[in-house]
């Protein structure tokens, strides 16, 4: 399947990323990995990281955590979307080929030592540093928390830093954006070995895909549910086809016959991404250069290989969407295994700090 | 005994107080009360808390919570001595006559909804309103921690909220100093009920005894450990008599027939304290205050009346102290009921909030 060939293609990338600073393969490396439920998920998702946990989870101890918890901090108000938007995304994750067999899924809110967690790991960073992540800060521009920001919001890096080290995840894929993230994560982990003279937590790494981010169907540098620019992996074949209809091209490409171009038109982005025939795919730009190429050609063609990719998964997901107690079940089989293993790392934190009653 | 006629008299005027706001007898009040375990307790505690515990929890259930997860908020690196001090405070609860029987005497960390609570309400307290505690920001100014404020210190309000919803607390008994705290709970409270369209959460009322605070042996407002001048539950006979020897009197009164000051003489306000012989403790001020009394007289008094409230206690205290796997094995049981209340109080959120998850 030509799908398949594009996510190897991606692996490999991220593989010879994390080899540049490590040695992959040498051990069965922890992942942890996971979404926001605020909404179903879209391609801009499978693209930037659910093809990969399909893949890594073959060769990686991974755990894939519905932060529940998390989506409240800017949405305590929207609960009940929060709780709905959890069964969304477990059938999306499931219906990409996230297999609760080899992935951990779990919901972040049953997991009750990351709040413990993260109380004790809120005592070792100032409330300085927290005001001055700049991914925080520019998140609370974009929301535009200003004066009202929850404290639960600014403290959400804290609260990330205790879902990695609970699972005591080697490698975390993120974005460039989310790197701050990361160094806060290990400035807690640090701190906490030193002032407690331990090596209890372990530093993570970030796993940078280098895949390019895909656009929005606008051509906004990023799909996103608010920008209304999303194809969701659960959307039906006349709605990807509608969609895809409404792809912005090239705005100056008025008539067939003109030259058009290939740059900021994410159609040909889409079939740079969708369209393992790398060869067809570069006849059609230098055509579409030249002009004598309609956008409608490359919309359908474009259409064609979205339907392939997304009719199995859509299929699959309807099949989950049945059953959702099933699908629950599955969820809650996970959280109690995530919680396992974070029980053990908050037990052996407790013990450093001497925080480990018994009679 | 004499003790318990002064005991008797401070629980009047709390319940006094209690009246003026409501149906105090009606019901079987619930209280959270506690301390955080930095250091053994003093006769400050003794006079401005334990012994109204002791009464306390004759009409009321009450929770008395050794908060070694808030000590840690600004004692982090010296996490052994907040575990060693965990006992020594349970020591002094029982030695006093907290009775585990009565009260149920638990370790924070040992609660793990509390911190799972304190994640929620700080979604539901913005950021600035924590900056403008007014009680943190004069203890932030004390500590001397200017821009190195530990986030988990900046938050210990909101953690405290939790700490007294949980047990659905009627009350708290807390200083005037301690209000802010008592109204940041209430509007957690508020908040959380009114946006899950839920009345889970009580408020609560502040418990204000309306006896004063007992001075430092140095005549400073307040007995502090940092101060130096406490006189300790513990302490041994011969150091209870060094220290009320050490006592600050009128720094004027130098030759024994010279008139003495009565006021601000915190050996003065010890025998109003621990004196129950009113009428004597009224003479002894007008000779005073004529002059012919010397400071060693008064103070072999106000030793003998500490030595006799003070002996039995170090005795029992003695006799806990011998045996503290057993002492541990209480406050084990004590966290257990407490966590089995607090979780049926999370439970109840969680449910309000739609994260009542199940097959």
């Amino acid at each position: 399947m030509r799908v398949n060939s594009q996510i190897d293609f991606n692996l490999e990338r991220i593989l010879l990323l994390s080899l540049e600073r490590e040695n992959f393969m040498s051990g069965k490396k922890i992942i942890l990995t996971g979404d926001r439920p605020t909404g179903p998920l879209h391609l801009g998702h499978y693209v930037g990281s659910l093809q990969n946990r399909v893949l890594l989870q073959e060769s990686c101890t991974q755990f894939v955590m519905i932060a529940d918890a998390q989506a409240l901090t800017d949405n305590a108000h929207q609960s009940m979307k929060v709780r709905q938007n959890v069964l969304e995304v477990a059938f999306d994750y499931l219906a990409v080929g996230i297999s609760p067999e080899k992935s951990t899924i779990f919901i972040q809110s049953l997991v009750p030592q990351l709040p413990e967690m993260t109380m004790y790991f809120l005592n070792l960073i100032t409330w300085n540093r927290l005001k001055h992540n700049p991914t925080v800060k520019q998140e609370i521009r974009q929301k535009g928390f200003e004066e009202n920001v929850p404290a639960g919001f600014m403290i959400y890096p804290v609260s990330q830093a205790a879902d990695i080290t609970a699972f005591k995840a080697d490698l975390v894929p993120v974005g460039e954006d989310q790197l701050p993230m990361i160094e806060q994560t290990n400035e807690a982990v640090r701190h906490f070995n030193r002032i407690y003279k331990a090596d209890v937590l372990k530093e993570v790494k970030a796993l940078i895909p280098k895949m390019a981010r895909l656009p929005g169907t606008d051509g906004d540098a990023k799909m996103s549910k608010s920008l209304g620019n999303c194809i969701y992996l659960k959307d039906s074949e006349s709605d990807v086809a509608k969609k895809v209809k409404g792809m912005r091209t090239d705005p100056g490409h008025l008539r067939v016959e003109d030259p058009g171009n290939v740059e900021a038109n994410p159609v040909f982005t889409y079939l740079d991404t969708f369209d393992s025939d790398a060869p067809g795919v570069e006849e059609l730009k230098a055509h579409y250069g030249r002009g004598g190429l309609g956008d409608s050609v490359l919309k359908k063609r474009l259409s064609e290989k979205l339907l392939e990719l997304l009719d199995p998964i859509r299929k699959r997901r309807e099949e989950f969407a049945k059953d959702p107690g099933a699908v629950m079940a599955i969820l809650l089989k996970g959280s109690l295994r995530a919680a396992e293993t974070a029980a053990v790392t908050l037990e052996e934190m407790k013990k450093v700090m001497h925080l480990d009653y018994r009679c």
